[in-house]
């Protein structure tokens, strides 16, 4: 077989390796396997593309469009797993290790699809926050609202994980509407190219939303604006080089990092050697170490335990870690493949040392290990390495030096309080996990150490079964953390996606604030509906149209009538003495529910018609108490309207419910869904 | 009358000013006023002072005790505010200025004490989002929450405003439980200093929370690590200065700036000479340009109107400006007093130099004006300079040199798009306004420009009474944007507050996540209440404490007396054959505010008790229809706890109805005030 070439992906053309390219070695036998990378790259005809033709398409498309695009981007992946688990191999990684990689990443994708439907609005502009009144009359208010930027996204990826790395900065990019030029490590870069392929070849990118970097970058970095935005993943010290750059610094060009990290995992204090928490604490840790050979940014790489249990956690660390099976990550028996390269290879066995220098070591001989079915010389094959630190105080290394395999250091805590400093001496990890079944350890832990750790993992007989490990980024929460983990927050839901756009506080008028949003808001014009809106269909309906009815009296026999009926006999409603008594009552009043009902029968058309069920109801206020004998009225108005299937959509009203004098008694939020045809 | 000593305040004491210190002369008369500066500053005290004190003093504080702090500040500060008024002139600052500094600041702290109380838990950890179901099971669950950073918040200050500049980032920061070194411009720390001596002397402050420097930092930002947070207001070759820090970048040290900005204001192409907005154009512009004479970040510096307007609005604008007296700002006939200093005189000259190199002059000899009580040539008093630029397209100056004073360029646009390139033409801008009418301007506009700008500021008819001005940054909205503006963010409300803390990803059981929570979440446990919830007061009830109720059967008989009590005779309850062609119900079905007046009925205690009123409800979501012969019960969860007042505090109680099989057919959260005592 001769060597895969690896192509870019520039300007709409597949340009393949040439002269300029360096070779990638298969991890598993050393072999040349590929070449990548070009003598010459068109930067800035890459970024004129992004800006010219893929933010334009993007932005072309609602914020739902692009979840829908998402959504057929993962399906169109999941047909070809397969030939990407199979490349895998050739980076060390096994079946398994390629699943967290695929897998995890078409999931990615699944879930930014899922959430940018049910999260971000069916159009162009996010609307963020609640409004802000910024005057006593209310012509005057405040709305903040995100919209995407203007430039790339420059994602530069690590080697360990060449889809899901991609997949997880491009989810939120692509869901913000802002293209991408991806540039992953060039040791996995073949992997990558190969999903790019499927992506692109799927035709359902925009042109130019996605072009791809295999090899250098060139000096793409120095042709960037304010517009743009660099997600990097990699070594602190790769990191500060480029963000030390004069260039970005000088144009506030946006730049998220995500680095070293010396990950914790702590086993509380209430844990004894027949918990059910001793097992798990013993499976996360066997587990991170070997899942993708502990090439992982989030593996545990220090393991705190009470100082009694030193000795029965490392035997049962130690005891576990003997039974992998290291080998050539394509057979069915390996548990763990090799790392991505000679270099990792050699730089594991280098950090190793200085840790071990602080250390006692519990197992793994760096220079004498079994490999099957392949030759450990020639592959980038380690042995899991477990240290143990008898005075993490005093240790330096083992709070410092991040060896990327599988090697981890075991040490003692006295005390939580001790422990938190210990898990704080890492100056900032990505993960931090916690295995206890005391709540109260639990808050406590956080209360000292979650300013210095981007996710605390909590795990204990009640979650094991379900939880999802110490080590995995989920698209749900952000990934990243403060200080040597780069500083820098990734996914986090649509946390993620606000990376990819500007935030701006917008001022002006309801009518002005209205017309930006798509969302009704008080003071805004409400215009009369042209008939009743329960008989206008979905897109018939206008922001703003209003329907009033009423007025209807609400009678002390109503009162009564709705207490008996219901049950709620509340003394509020039923004892004038009691009610007087009470300091928000002036006596018997309505039950709330019973205006709600009564509002309702003001205002609901009953013949069939487009409305098709009332769905739910938010931010219900009473605001001020309804007595026998007050007329209420109702002004229900059209607030927001979200398309949802091929046949219906979900309609939100405003609902004010006003007494004799016109003063406001109740108002909420009403949903209904709402066909789009009669 | 001898010069002012301008004191530090470190380490819990005042130090006077010393053989390091550096003369300030007054704004007025050039003559020396004041001294700042100490030869050697302690950094490492101070840094370890607020470590050591500040943090753990503000951090034993709940968000409401610390609100509550803020309130009582604000009330101590407004006590003195004549004082700072009059010290105030001494810098260039009228009277009306020094409100815009000193009634801004006060409004500053007391929004944040207000948003503290309103939209913070009353306890040390920030719930932030929605929680992220992780698992099927629901046995394995996802919680974002913040924690104050364990650091020091270093506040770098400029110049123009020395009262609202610190308290603008001091509210935030102290609210989210972290304590300040503040370091205003040394022009006119004075100022600031007399504001510091009356918080401190308030002993409101716990020890250590806020300390001053006066004068230079020393090696202060070379000694702070990746808990600590830089916010930095001023030029942006400052910002780059210290941003390029290696020490800062190499410790992921937070860093916000706000910088330079060439602000526009557009008037709307809708608008004519005749319309209202031409008129609140020029008065925005006229405002901008004079208050605290231009030497605010936020001043309007670029006004782009449509072509025909060119000669009407520069002749509107030329005019109004001829009206402006100069002179003395502690005369009540001054508008505009002097600029800051010698220094910004001169920059601001040499900056309109270059501005006036490519445009008309339109008004502002800056070699000859009138000034009130003071020598011109002494005081740092200059004219208001407007000028015109006929091609903008061409002008480069004009969308790059901001004069930080006086002055602004005039420029017309041919339409909306063309505008918004403009606009975009600062390359990042703090606010930009629009002066329009119509709302699609406006919005279209937000589309084009948004992503520049962060803040946008839209004025017309409607809300000019209202409106708070181009100018004026609100501690609601954020103050900051992208590009040359700095990249960084600071108050809008809680998002300020972020900024001091970190914001973690938690995963865990239910248990584990409600007790770091203090709220109740679906999977918690719920243990039965020891009796009715109804009869225990706020503090006796337990989060998570449940009680049952019911059954109760739902009749055909109900529904149809429901229906034609209320008057919602909606098909879906009355008419079998339409209802079942409805896809959501199996045939006629129960209201669902039957639903939630008979789970009322079956939930409440009758008699007088500590649950004084039902004050709303949120997150109703009706999840299953209930048929004729259905029988519900409800379940009635404690779920969070606000103390509100002396008397009572708000219950958040979760609400689940079920039907016989025991699925939920409905589901809300359910707000209650309760008395502290029986």
């Amino acid at each position: 077989m001769g060597l895969i070439n690896v192509h870019s992906y520039l300007g709409g053309r597949w340009l393949p390796a040439d002269e300029g390219a360096r070779p990638i070695a298969s991890a598993v036998t050393g072999e040349p396997l590929a070449m990548a990378g070009q003598a010459t790259l068109d930067t800035a005809g890459m970024i004129a593309h992004a800006r010219n033709k893929g933010g334009p398409g993007l932005r072309a498309m609602s914020f739902h469009d692009r979840a829908r695009m998402l959504k057929a981007l993962a399906l169109e992946l999941s047909n070809h797993k397969d030939e990407l688990y199979a490349l895998s191999h050739t980076t060390g990684a096994t079946t398994a290790d390629a699943k967290i990689d695929v897998d995890g990443g078409i999931a990615t994708l699944m879930v930014y699809a899922s959430k940018g439907r049910r999260e971000l609005p069916d159009g162009h502009i996010l609307v963020e926050g609640d409004l802000e009144m910024l005057s006593r009359g209310g012509s005057f208010v405040g709305q903040h609202v995100a919209t995407p930027l203007r430039g790339v996204a420059v994602h530069i990826n690590a080697f360990n994980f060449p889809v899901w790395g991609m997949l997880e900065k491009l989810a939120p990019a692509l869901l913000a509407g802002m293209p991408a030029i991806v540039k992953p490590a060039t040791a996995t870069c073949h992997v990558t190219e190969q999903c790019v392929r499927r992506m692109i070849g799927s035709g359902l990118l925009p042109e130019g939303a996605v072009q791809l970097v295999s090899g250098g970058l060139g000096d793409l970095l120095d042709r960037l604006d304010y517009q743009d935005v660099v997600g990097f993943t990699g070594s602190a010290q790769t990191a500060l080089m480029l963000r030390s750059s004069r260039h970005l610094l000088e144009n506030s060009v946006r730049f998220v990092a995500e680095q070293d990290s010396l990950n914790a995992s702590v086993l509380g204090p209430d844990v004894t050697q027949d918990s059910p928490e001793f097992e798990i604490l013993v499976k996360e840790v066997v587990r991170e170490m070997t899942a993708k050979a502990g090439q992982k940014c989030t593996a545990i790489r220090r393991i705190l335990v009470p100082e009694a249990l030193m000795g029965p956690v490392g035997d049962a660390i130690a005891a576990k870690l003997g039974t992998i099976r290291i080998g050539d990550p394509a057979l069915e028996t390996t548990r763990m493949g090799a790392l991505a390269s000679a270099a990792q290879k050699s730089d594991v066995r280098e950090k190793a040392t200085r840790i071990a220098a602080e250390c006692r070591r519990l197992t793994g001989d760096p220079d004498r290990y079994e490999v099957d079915g392949a030759d450990p010389e020639r592959g980038a094959f380690v042995a899991p390495m477990l240290f143990a630190c008898d005075d993490p105080d005093a240790g330096d290394a083992v709070h410092a030096v991040e060896a990327f395999g599988p090697v981890a250091t075991l040490m003692p805590y006295r005390d939580l309080a001790h422990a938190g400093r210990l898990m704080n001496r890492g100056k900032g990890s990505l993960v931090a996990s916690l295995i206890t079944h005391d709540p109260a350890v639990a808050r406590a832990l956080i209360l000292d150490a979650a300013a210095s750790h981007g996710r605390i993992y909590v795990n204990n007989r009640d979650s094991a079964r379900e939880a999802t490990g110490h080590g995995s980024p989920l698209p749900h929460m952000i990934h990243g953390g403060p200080g040597r983990a780069g500083g820098g927050e990734e996914l986090g839901g649509i946390r993620g996606v606000m990376h990819y756009m500007q935030l701006t506080a917008v001022q002006g008028s309801p009518d002005i604030i209205s017309a930006i949003t798509g969302t009704w808001i008080k003071g805004a014009a409400q215009p009369k509906s042209p008939a009743h809106p329960f008989t206008r269909t979905f897109d018939e309906l206008a922001i703003g149209e209003t329907i009033e009815a009423g007025p209807r009296t609400v009678t002390l026999e109503d009162i009564e009538h709705f207490a008996h009926f219901t049950g709620d006999t509340f003394y509020a409603h039923m004892d004038e003495e009691a009610a007087k008594a009470n300091p928000f009552f002036p006596g018997r009043v309505a039950h709330g529910y019973l205006l709600l009902s009564f509002a309702a029968g003001l205002f609901v058309e009953p013949s069939p018609g487009p409305v098709l069920a009332n769905t739910g109801l938010d931010g219900l206020k009473f605001m001020k108490p309804v007595s026998p004998g007050d007329a209420i009225s109702v002004r229900l108005t059209v607030k927001r309207k979200t398309r949802r299937t091929d046949e219906y959509g979900e309609v939100r009203w405003h609902v004010a419910v006003l007494n004799q004098d016109g003063e406001d008694v109740a108002e909420y939020e009403l949903h209904t869904m709402n066909a789009y045809r009669a």
